[in-house]
């Protein structure tokens, strides 16, 4: 961080303010804070470093840079069935960041904390010679022994994901300058999906004892519906017209095939991608119609068939069309290696 | 981290194993984790963020690289009372790391999850253009409401703390090749207490109902148990004769005073520093004897005084010495600002 910066100024002026409505977090003037679960409850935890310039262009500014780390986080959390308590944030700073960066950092946390009801616990600053990088650790509450794995689902279950997917993957396009997109309410839009992310923090929560396994979409439709495979030790099969599109995704790749199946790799979506028995259809009706988020269903799990994909996504004809690896690692790879 | 290695990979080939003995943990395989207290009990939980070049230099090897990361958290929840459970882990690698070296870097985990009882419960691994960066959520257990604060002293009680102090800072001069130090096994005592701290985890949670406030030595005696008397807005004089140093940091610093008093400054001690009551200098004593760990009254918590500092260190003759703001901001300041 900026010379003449120091680590407990900055507690005191912008973060400790963040930590009211947690009494274990002390104000943020011990070295450690306290938690516990509500009687009945346990915590789920889930830890996420993103690094500027690798998870982010680092073009884009601090309110947005908050809102993003807090919101992938929470998504995390949700995809598990958690409900959103705490957090700890973990802030490495390079020089060229200064007070007015971490006043509009916290700043823009604040509102993020009202708008999903968490609150900060504590955590850590220090300067680095390297790319802002935050480390979050959150905590959400789920009653005991309820926790929606990667591992529970079975063969002949339905594949469900939440809201759209690709907008964040072509938004990102957008911030980068690889994509043009002519209209500017879509063009708002496509963006604002990467940088804001949506975490389906009232549907996930609905979807425990309804969902058999469930994740965030992260790391891209396949790879992480691949997750749920690898770990409940399944295939999928995904209908590629089925996959719910934004009418401005649709709008933007329009005929491009490869496109459109590049946005089931795309990432960034922290929408959730899960596995129900067919027997909760109308329960998963009903949920989405009570947490006003669409809920599509895509595709089918099934036995593994030795050598093939653990997910494959069928065309309109039913033929299987090919995926890349996709994900996060394309951007990554780019940036980081 | 370096092209060719896989995050999923790394995640099965070194860090699953780590994780065995916390259910929650669920082997690594999923996005998240659950975590419940026993009953009665209730979490303690410090993060905290390492960078290489900052807070170590970067010549040191992995095993010592993570066995330093671990301790020095093992001894933030040491100092609040907590028994260690288990911990995250984000790793954040630069390219020129490879696998040999997370390898190492695990292996090193190991040994130090076995010889202080904590299982590695999630976390994340990305690579970055900037130094090796090092995030761990460490979370302890305690009873309910019984957590050691900073802010829990009054006036008129005594001050102590445990071991010894400086060493660590010898040691890191020493390592940097700023400190000559002939004899052999002292320069390797003083290396090790800097790359090796001795989390007092058996201390700490037999003074829970002792100490009335408590903090571990990071930034510096003088500067941690200053964070003590701001918490509890109170001041605190301490006899710089009492302080302990050990018998080769004595040999070290023979009659140079300036660089004796800057032992009180140096940080890195992961000791503790406490306070409790005159009336519990008889349950201290054995405490240290059944810990096996020297525990030294250093001084006195008194009332503030205006203007003055708020830790004042007495030389033998009851003269107030010159301390200098101390702690790790001096070689975070030549490094990373």
């Amino acid at each position: 961080m900026a010379t003449g910066i120091d680590e407990f100024d900055l507690i005191r002026s912008c973060f400790a303010r963040l930590s009211s409505g947690e009494p274990g977090a002390l104000d943020l003037r011990d070295d450690a804070a306290w938690l516990r679960p509500e009687a009945g409850m346990e915590l789920v935890v889930s830890a996420d470093a993103i690094v500027a310039g690798v998870h982010f262009p680092d073009t884009i500014d601090p309110a947005d840079i908050a809102r993003r780390a807090l919101r992938v986080n929470l998504s995390d959390i949700a995809a598990k069935g958690a409900r959103p308590r705490a957090y700890t944030l973990s802030l490495v700073l390079p020089q060229t960041v200064g007070l007015d960066w971490v006043e509009a950092f916290a700043a823009s946390l604040g509102d993020e904390q009202r708008e999903f009801g968490v609150t900060l616990l504590g955590g850590d600053t220090t300067g680095t010679p390297g790319p802002l990088t935050i480390n979050i650790n959150i905590f959400g509450e789920i009653s005991e022994n309820s926790m929606i794995t990667r591992s529970g689902a079975s063969a002949g279950e339905d594949v469900y994901v939440s809201g759209s997917i690709g907008d964040a993957m072509l938004g990102l396009a957008v911030l980068k300058g690889d994509l043009t997109v002519e209209n500017g309410d879509d063009r708002a839009f496509l963006e604002r999906r990467f940088l804001r992310p949506d975490p389906r923090v009232t549907t996930g929560p609905a979807l425990v004892g309804v969902a058999s396994a469930a994740a965030d979409v992260s790391d891209g439709l396949v790879a992480d519906l691949g997750h749920i495979c690898s770990a409940s030790n399944l295939a999928a099969r995904v209908d590629l017209e089925a996959v719910p599109l934004s009418e401005t995704a649709r709008g933007t790749v329009t005929d491009d095939q490869p496109l459109r199946i590049n946005l089931l790799t795309g990432g960034d979506d922290y929408e959730i991608v899960f596995t129900a028995p067919v027997s909760a259809r109308d329960s998963i009706e009903l949920i989405s119609s009570e947490t006003d988020v669409a809920i599509s269903r895509i595709g089918i799990m099934t036995e593994k068939t030795s050598g093939a994909p653990e997910v494959v996504v069928l065309d309109g004809s039913g033929n299987p069309v090919e995926v890349g690896v996709g994900g996060f690692r394309h951007f990554e790879e780019e940036n980081a290696r």
